[in-house]
């Protein structure tokens, strides 16, 4: 399949191997860059950043100035739909977020309905517009957010776990009330999604950073089944629309989103195997991943070789370049350029 | 296959399927039991229980006892390894383990010989023989030991770390100083396991708690490789003993671990879909695992579900009932003897 355009991005997306891969890399607009850091000591807060489109957008579009990504993503968080839905959020420094936690169905009641979000989250959609019409020709414009699991897993806790017990607690003692959650957030999910893509979001990416810590029926559940609701009604109302999902964590079980034949990318995690996800994902999908971002604090052979690794193992099917989990603060902006250089010679 | 023995668990790693599966469960002797919380008030702090064969062989005895397992693992910590090679390892209440840690090439040298292990680590030995002489007939012995990665990650970090990072590091900066470490760990780990089983151990499991943490090639040289040459090593020494491995988080990398054809048992995590290890790892190995651990806090439906779909998915094989990682200390003793009903019957 060609498509008329000349973005990479998209061109692979719709199943068009490209003989240099698009690539871009998971939280490209971050610490890791002198110019955030700068912009960020002006702007205050994380959440502040997030909800101003002159703040969001500048910081969307330093990593494509100083590096020439494929592809810009939206600067936002996961968080913000709870935030929309009723919940308080805030961010203690050096420890991440909190909010007030959903732990009963009385709470769940409290929450707003999947209509009501959009007063909180229309700064987002503004930034998502100035982006479209600011980025340049070739670069790709993701919209995302989290999966209703992974979202689920923060509501309930108020904060991030190492384990998701918490949520995995309540999944299994009340299948019902959980349920109810899910499904909030799922549709929530799906108009957050669409605005994005209205104000000029070009694909969607959905990550459900915790998937990993489901298991037996649940991942089908929980996991499986709202990322395919969602991608499936995105793409009924916006044909053609491409979406990745990103399951992390969840081993044998990409292969289950593989093949339900809704995603056109899945991101692998840094634990997949390449030549694995070659064999057993990219017949169906285009892969996008995994390059570990520890090699961008460290550099040296080690990331010539991984990179290389990479290229050869997944290049020859529809490849995008990236990491297996975002680049760190301590990333190396000049690790970041030697690995475009192995990428693009 | 049929070995000469009544122990099931033995049988059904010599590759014969038993109607009713052998089980065991991850932690089976810890704080969720009353009487282990006893012993435990008068014993003094963790390790002071790992180093007294007379306290850790009646807490590896507590659950036979209680609930009839099929199997028995030896009560020790991966960690006494490290300090049998020179590390101080002590305890802080509520955080865990820590150690002096290893960070330099120098600090390598430091360390005590593969042959040196044994005058702090001849307690455990101690304890595996009076388990082999007391544990009932038909109970298998169960000796362990931490797989290098996952044990060098904590002699690098000096204590758990949520990402493994300061080993990732070391890996990609010093490939040959980190090589130097797995391979003094590989073979000291050698010496340890040969010991247990000259002792009494029946049955070796190696558990890699970490090895999801590993991308692109350093899962084939720090996971699988020192994995292979351990399990080998003690089979040549002891012919026929069963070895399991755990290569936890390791998704697509579990069919590396089946494809060696050297581990006789691959448990699996609860991330793990047990149709995926059904058609990709049981077709080689018998499949231990995977049950959620948080059901036998939650009990309920959902513990009965979940034990059913999993005997339903992996009990045409050879399948060993296990959980997909440790019952934690919340666990509720009287879900524990649910789910022996469930698969008991």
């Amino acid at each position: 399949m060609t498509v008329p355009t000349k973005k990479k991005m998209l061109r692979v997306l719709a199943g068009e191997k490209q003989d240099v891969p698009p690539v871009w890399i998971m939280r490209q607009a971050g610490r890791y860059l002198p110019e955030y850091r700068a912009l960020r000591a002006t702007a205050g807060g994380f959440l502040d950043l997030c909800y101003n489109p002159d703040f969001a957008t500048e910081v969307t579009m330093q990593p494509i100035r100083r590096f020439g990504f494929d592809a810009a993503i939206l600067f936002a968080d996961i968080l913000l739909l709870p935030q929309a839905l009723g919940m308080e959020l805030w961010f203690e420094t050096g420890e991440g977020p909190r909010l007030t936690p959903v732990t009963t169905r009385d709470d769940l009641v409290k929450l707003k309905g999947k209509d009501d979000i959009h007063a909180v989250l229309s700064p987002v959609y503004e930034t998502v517009k100035r982006l479209s019409a600011e980025l340049p020709q070739d670069v790709t414009l993701i919209g995302f957010a989290g999966a209703p699991w992974t979202v689920a897993t923060y509501m309930i806790a108020g904060r991030g776990t190492a384990d998701q017990g918490p949520a995995r607690e309540w999944m299994y003692r009340d299948p019902a009330g959980f349920s109810i959650l899910i499904d909030l957030i799922t549709e929530a999910t799906i108009e957050y999604l669409a605005k994005q893509v209205e104000a000029g979001a070009e694909v969607i990416k959905l990550f459900d950073s915790w998937a990993g810590a489901l298991g037996g029926s649940c991942f089908e559940d929980y996991a499986l089944k709202p990322a395919v609701r969602i991608a499936q009604e995105l793409k009924l109302r916006f044909p053609g629309l491409p979406v990745i999902g990103f399951p992390r964590g969840a081993g044998g079980g990409y292969i289950k989103f593989a093949d339900t034949g809704v995603f056109d990318a899945l991101a692998i995690d840094t634990s997949v195997p390449a030549d694995w996800a070659r064999d057993n994902l990219q017949t169906k999908v285009t892969v996008q991943g995994n390059l570990d971002p520890m090699l961008l604090v460290t550099g040296g052979d080690a990331l010539e070789r991984e990179v290389k690794r990479l290229l050869e193992t997944l290049g020859d099917g529809t490849y995008i370049f990236n990491l297996g989990h975002g680049i760190t603060p301590q990333g190396n902006p000049e690790n970041v350029e030697k690995m475009l250089r192995y990428i693009r010679g």
